[in-house]
């Protein structure tokens, strides 16, 4: 990935923080995941029991590469408020002491889908394009200008609608599922909104020109993109055609 | 900094666990930097307060270097148990809520020299080399397999005597420290033991070959060189000859 602060905004005028915030959540509108076939049919019941572990088990490798792009964006940051308010995020998947985090409630997701938790965090039933995408989010974070790598994780502006509507449509639709499964959902119902909210304020603060605003707005299209293509291929594999690469999880079969 | 793992070990019969250690700790005893002059002078109370100002606010950019490369290490680290366990080091020194952590603490430390907190945190008093050792560190551990990362950060086995030493060497001979501002070194001198105790089996569990043991040999070395050249560069620039590089901190006149 390389530098998106593009020069063609050289000398344009700033956005209002008002039209920069219109515009983030312009992006979401027109290409967060939501609006994906995939999870209109994981939320809609209309996936079952083996697309729903392969969605859930592919989806393990994000949810494990999130505290490590926030190691990696504090592995950068000389502002010690900044590391300080930002490792909260850690704590938030890794847990912390005697509190578990948001990777043990989705491995709890994934017992309750019948899934040995040493397979699922192995990750070697993943689909190879999934651990692609997910790390190309990494590395966008070790590489971009801080303030565009903040800006990277502003989905979490459309995640809580999202997470609304997964909870009630799975619960709705899956025997499967229950209210101790969906745990992770649950809580990042408070959590994100604190961390967008942080986000928002600072690259707010912190993009001063237009070219750097600009970059803002594609990092959150980029983050955009690496959500939707994970479930781009995991509806190629486990929808239409149905094609599973070789060596990940197949439905219904042993899968070691 | 290339892949230090050596080609030279590739099938010769690994160390035992006793003897590995052994030689980790032969290192320390060679050349930590508790034999430097520079740390003589200072702990034996040959130093101005001018000097010691140009080591406290040098040695802060390692200070403001270890949690970032502790977070680098974190954004490589796959097992959540060793994330979870790693990040007590980053909450160690920028402190976690209330806590304000050892930067927190080496501050204090400089606030009592008389060094403006804005001054010492910018950095730009600092020797340039100052900034390029400590790069070097977060680099490495960016860099080299993870055992050996590990490894590097075992100079904390050595750590303890040379703060008992201090503590007592500049409580005695300076009368601009005190018991408040030497909290920093207080606090190691518990610190350091649990890290190095869990990096210690770390290694010694995960380095299988020899050619990875001495790795993490070679490791101990290259953080001792991060750790002299640091005071290298201090005494050269503060002691003899004495030549400061062109915006460095000078003592006595008013720097900014």
């Amino acid at each position: 990935m390389n530098e998106i602060v593009s020069v063609e905004w050289l000398g344009a005028p700033p956005l209002t923080k008002a039209d920069f915030e219109a515009a983030i959540r312009a992006v979401g509108t027109e290409r967060y995941h939501d609006k994906h076939v995939f999870h209109k049919l994981l939320h809609g019941g209309k996936l079952d029991k083996g697309q729903v572990q392969a969605w859930a088990l592919n989806r393990y490798c994000y949810q494990e590469a999130v505290p490590r792009k926030d190691a990696a964006f504090m592995s950068r940051v000389h502002d010690r408020e900044l590391r300080r308010e930002w490792i909260h995020r850690v704590h938030d998947h890794d847990g912390l002491g005697e509190e578990g985090g948001g990777l043990e409630r989705w491995l709890v997701l994934t017992d309750g889908l019948g899934l040995s938790r040493e397979y699922v965090a192995s990750m070697r039933g993943a689909l190879p394009a999934t651990r692609f995408i997910v790390e190309a989010y990494v590395r966008f974070v070790v590489e971009q200008p801080l303030v565009v790598a903040v800006a990277s994780s502003l989905t979490e502006l459309f995640a809580p609608a999202i997470h609304r509507e997964r909870i009630a449509g799975m619960l709705a639709h899956y025997d499967f599922v229950n209210d101790h499964t969906m745990a992770y959902f649950k809580r990042r119902l408070t959590q994100a909104p604190r961390d967008s909210e942080f986000a928002l304020a600072y690259i707010k603060d912190n993009a001063h020109t237009r070219a750097e605003q600009e970059a803002c707005i594609a990092a959150v299209r980029f983050k955009c993109d690496v959500l939707w293509a994970q479930l781009d291929v995991l509806h190629y594999a486990y929808v239409t055609p149905g094609i599973i690469a070789p060596g990940a999880f197949r439905p219904g079969e042993i899968n070691e």
